[in-house]
Formats: structure tokens, sequence, C-alpha cells
């Protein structure tokens, strides 16, 4: 018996629903095409517009009802007329933190075809897994505004970190640097200028490392790693940083590798205890919304990452080899060079899955 | 009569000595060669050597010294054998702050016969003035440890803004792009994550940009910059941004621009209340201290910032003129691709002073 597995389905606002699309169609092909596995999805309608109507991005269930599923699909969130800040931390930073999926883990690579953006780099250069934590540090939510509005206001972000949830991620990062060939792991700070957080994850790492004697390591401080990066990428193999830090170099790290437009990700809980949800990282990107033009790589990478989060490996497999091959062949969007649109590049990934 | 102005030079650690010494060379041989001015020099021997003699970086009336100085030329601060948040924060972090030095200026641009890394990017369109607050944020030094060490540990760091530190330093961006060819600003946040202090920047620059109505502007959420530094660096002139995140972004775009070896800044108290200090970005950089190969560019473009700010324009404009030119003669150090030591470039920049 195939083992089914239920998908919430949450396209979301901007090229969310276009991409998510493109997405839940390769998805079906892969399924019927390797017998292993079948997928069922629910379409879940919460976004800005749901937001326009009742006042809520999440009802008030809907937490209750996203645990309920296997994996969470996520196209995007963001619309021209709500502060991001309103939706982001009401949809998206809520559902990561509520459900504890506290990595979020971005791969970047070089598809064939794909030229690196620096001179000094070959394609196989760049092959970076990025762990970022995804539950607390920079994006905790604390902080406020006292004396509003006068010139005496004083703001502030409260970054806090907990021996618990840096010892998590740590540990995941080095097992995810163990099960990777190279066997290579920096983690990143800024434990120089920021003395108490900072310097609690280098400590944490040192601790933790002892528990992996077989995987090297390194620390970087975040604005080095941009030098290395630039210069020396073929040195990094998995990456560890704190929320704010990895958002910033994982976003650098898809731009030098050719394109934000292919960049997944998946916001995992480990435990399994929650469903794990996985997005392309492009956003809503409204200037493009509604051409049918979207890049859809970004969302079909994030399937594959899903598949593969469920046991099915070999589906997720096929998917990524799928991407590759239609990369290769030139079948792609206009922000890598091609001459598709996104029904046309969904299609050649599709008829590439038989490969 | 030429004008007289005393400096303060403080070499410190690892190739900061070296570095300051080719920086005075040309300095001295700029006041001679223009007549206009003369500079007196006082070595303060304040670093991590100093430290371990007395326990303390900064002598008690350390900070009164330096105020009857002009401006302050410092080479690097940090030792292997004391931890950086001791050696940063005792000197480098205490002087930009209670000096209210709290504009970091970096101005990062390709230098003839220096490729820029992309293969997408001309030398001509990297031509960035970023502007680092640098007196508060995510160094303003609050937070700590609860629980040090138990596994219900919480660590915090609070970055603090204040409308007054956030104003003044959006005004000298408004001012400093205004001043420019191109009067654009580009306002950096992270303001969809981060809802109260960065919310606060995203007001502050809506309400000076009134003041400016000749200067176009946008903002830019920090993750999202990165990209567009490497995608599209010809639209970017002033950039202004958090301590943390131009911090990050002015490294980034020293690696991109072609080698972190030439970064200058300069930590500006534009009240003119307390000296100005001048600084190369590179660092104190143990592993090639005494070899005589770092390159001297960054400490000497330092210095071609603070004859600027000191009101000689004219020197100013030749020392960077001949580094110009020893850069476009290939009379580089390793780092940019030559074969020369640091005398011999700083020689040849002495040479091209007369050019
Ligand atoms: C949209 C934004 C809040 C989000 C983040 O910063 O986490 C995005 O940049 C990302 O990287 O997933
Ligand atoms: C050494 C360090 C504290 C410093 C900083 O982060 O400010 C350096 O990186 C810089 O950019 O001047």
């Amino acid at each position: 018996m195939p083992h089914e597995y239920k998908i919430a389905s949450m396209p979301g606002d901007g090229i969310g629903p276009e991409v998510i699309d493109a997405a839940l169609d390769v998805l079906d092909a892969v399924a019927r095409y390797s017998g292993e596995f079948t997928l069922s999805f629910d379409n879940l309608l919460w976004g800005s517009d749901f937001y326009k109507a009742t006042g809520t991005y999440l009802p008030s269930d809907g937490l209750e009802t996203l645990k309920k599923y296997d994996a969470v699909l996520f196209g995007a969130v963001g619309a021209p007329d709500v502060p991001d800040s309103v939706s982001l931390w009401e949809l998206l930073l809520t559902m990561r933190g509520s459900l504890q999926q506290y990595a979020n883990v971005r791969p970047v690579k070089c598809l064939s075809s794909i030229e690196p953006v620096s001179r000094h780099v070959r394609p196989r250069d760049i092959d970076w897994m990025f762990v970022r934590e995804n539950s607390e540090g920079e994006y905790a939510g604390q902080g406020g505004r006292t004396h509003s509005g006068f010139g005496w206001e004083v703001a502030t972000e409260v970054a806090i970190f907990t021996r618990h949830g840096v010892r998590r991620i740590m540990r995941f990062a080095f097992e995810t640097a163990a099960s990777r060939p190279r066997k290579l792991l920096t983690v990143v700070t800024k434990s120089n200028a920021q003395r108490y957080g900072l310097v609690l994850w280098d400590e944490i790492a040192e601790e933790v490392s002892k528990e992996f004697p077989d995987v090297k390591w390194d620390k970087m401080l975040v604005d080095a790693m941009t030098v290395r990066m630039v210069r020396n990428p073929q040195s990094l193999d998995t990456i560890v940083g704190t929320n704010l830090h990895i958002d910033i170099l994982s976003d650098l790290a898809a731009a030098l590798a050719g394109s934000v437009g292919i960049a997944a990700s998946a916001n995992i809980d480990p435990t399994r205890k929650s469903p794990s949800m996985f997005e392309p990282v492009h956003g809503s990107a409204f200037d493009i919304t509604g051409k049918g033009i979207a890049n859809p790589l970004g969302a079909i990478w994030s399937s594959a990452m899903m598949l593969e989060w469920l046991g099915e490996k070999q589906g997720s497999m096929l998917v990524m080899n799928a991407i590759e091959k239609a990369c290769a062949e030139g079948n792609t969007t206009g922000d890598l060079g091609g001459k598709l649109n996104t029904k046309q590049v969904t299609a050649a990934i599709i008829s590439m899955l038989a490969n």
C-alpha cells in the first residue's frame, strides 16, 4: 500500500498561488509516476485577502487545523496595502513559532547552466546548506517604544537566546553537517560586539562539537562571513547562525548562486510533533503577480524538500533531477535568462520526471 | 601661515603599526608637497600589549587626552590571547561611543585595475557611500545572561534606538546624499520582522526626507539589499542603516569591489565637539603580522578621509589620486594581485604624489 500524506496547501499572496499551483502539479505527477505514495491536498486560503475580509490572518483554530496535516506547503505572504510587520507576524512568524519549526533549512547550489555571479567561482564551488535558527533571537518579537513620537523616544528590539534554543539548533546543525559528505560546519556569530547571546552561541558550539568528533567546524563573524562567501565559497559547506544573520546570508547566497527565484526553504520541527512547512524564499512579488511569469523553481524545490522530510527520498530525487535537467536545457523563466512562462517551466519539469 | 593639525596616532595591534607607519609617511609627504598645512603626530601605544601590562586598554585620562587632538588615526585592535569582546569594547567601541562619533562613513569603489567580483558588473558600477549608525542600535552594549550555565539560561542582546540617535544619523545620511552628484539614498531596515526600532527608522526616514526634497530615496530590507548589491550595484549610491546592518553590508561591499584590504572608514562626530577617528576596516590580521606584506591602502585611504574632514580637500585629493595611479600601474600588494610589500606600495604612492 502506498503511504498517503495529507498536505495543507497555503498559497497566500501575490505570486504565491501561481508557484504553489506549479508545485502541486509536479507533486501530483511525481506521486503518480513513482507509485510509492499518494498525496492529498487541502487548500487553505489564509492570506491578506482573508485578513481584509475577516480582520485576522489565521482563524482562531488555524494552528490546530494545521496540526492535522503531515506538512504545509506555503507560497508567500505580504500585500501592498497591509504593513509587512502585520502580515508577517500574524501569519508566517506565528506559524514558525507556534509550530516550533525551529530549524529553517536553506540549500543553495548552482544548478546546471546557471553561472555563479563571481568571476572567480566555478558552479561546483557553491554547494551550501544554511541552517537558520527560526524560533527566537532577533525575531523573538520582544521590544517596544516609549515616549512614542517625542524627541526623547526610545525603541528597543530585544533578541532572546535561550540555552535550550541554541543547543537544539546547534545539534541540528552538527547533525546536518555530519550527514553531508564533507562534514564541515561553520558557526556564524558576532560575539566580538554582541557579548551576551552571541557569546552563548560560541560556548554552545564548543560544547556540542564534542558530541560530533567527525565534524570539522570553525567560527566566523557575520561581517567577515560575507567576504568568505564571495572570495572563498568552496571552503564552506553547512552554515549555522541566528535568525537575522542567516536571513541576510542566505539571501546573499542565493544571489551569488544565480537567482533568488530558485531558493527553497524548509521550516522544520525536528521533533516531528508539529508539521513542518516548506516555502520558496522569494516572497509575494506583487510587481509580477498575475502575469504568469513567476519562476516556479523555488516552490518546486521546496516540494522536493518536503518529500525528503516525509521520507520519500526517491520521489524527492526525481524532482531535483528534473529541475536540474530543465535548467540544463534552458527551460527557464526570464530571471534565469530563459524564455518560458511559469506553466511552461512546470510542464518541462513534469516531462523530465520520466527521463 | 599653513594650518597645523595635531593628530593622535594609535597604531594598536597586529598589522596596525605597519599600516599606520605607511599612512604617516604618506601624510608627511603630502603635507610637505602641498605646503598648505603641517601635521604633528603623537604616538599613543594603547592596545593589547598595553592592556596586558596595565590591565586596561585606555588609561583613566585616555578619552580626555584624545580630546586635545584634531583627529585620531587608528590602526587595529584585537589580539589572539584576549577575547575580542574585551578588546573591542574596552577600546574601539568605547572611543566610538564616548567621543559620540555617531556616523561611521565607508566609501566603497572599484579602484582602477581592480576588477569587481561579479561578471555582470563594470568597475564604474560600484561607487557607494555607506553611512553606518555608530553609537547605538545593536551595539548599545545592553543585555545580559540569567541562569548562566543552566539548562534554562536566557541571554539577551538589547538593541536601543533613540529618536535623537536615529534622526541625527538620518540627517547626516541625507546631507551626504545631497552632496554627491547622483543625490540618491537607500535606507536599509528590517522593519517587517523588527517592529519597534526599525519601524522607527522607517518613520524618521519619511520625516527627514521632507527636509531634503532634492534627494531621491528608497527603502530596502537588509536581506534583499544583499541581492541588490550583487545584481544591480549601479542602482545604489549613498546607503544608510543600523550599526549591525551596515557592518555586514559594508564588508560585503568591500569584497564585491575587490578587497577588504583597501576599505577605509571614518568615525565621525559631525558636531565637531570631539575628534573624529579614521581607521582601515581590515582589523589586526595576526596571520600576516610582522611580515611586512599588509596592504597599506586601507590606512592611506583613511588618512585621505581625515584630510578631507580637516578641511584639506586638496591634500585629500592628492592622496586619492596617488592611490588610484599606484593601483592602475599594478603597484599593489599580493591581496590585489601585485608583487610589492607594504613599504614598496607606500613608496610608490609617495612618488605618485608629485605627478
Ligand atoms: C518575510 C520575512 C519576515 C522573512 C524573514 O525575514 O524571515 C523572509 O525574509 C525570509 O527569509 O523568510
Ligand atoms: C571589530 C568589530 C567590533 C568592528 C565592528 O563590528 O564594528 C569591525 O567589524 C568594524 O566593522 O569596524
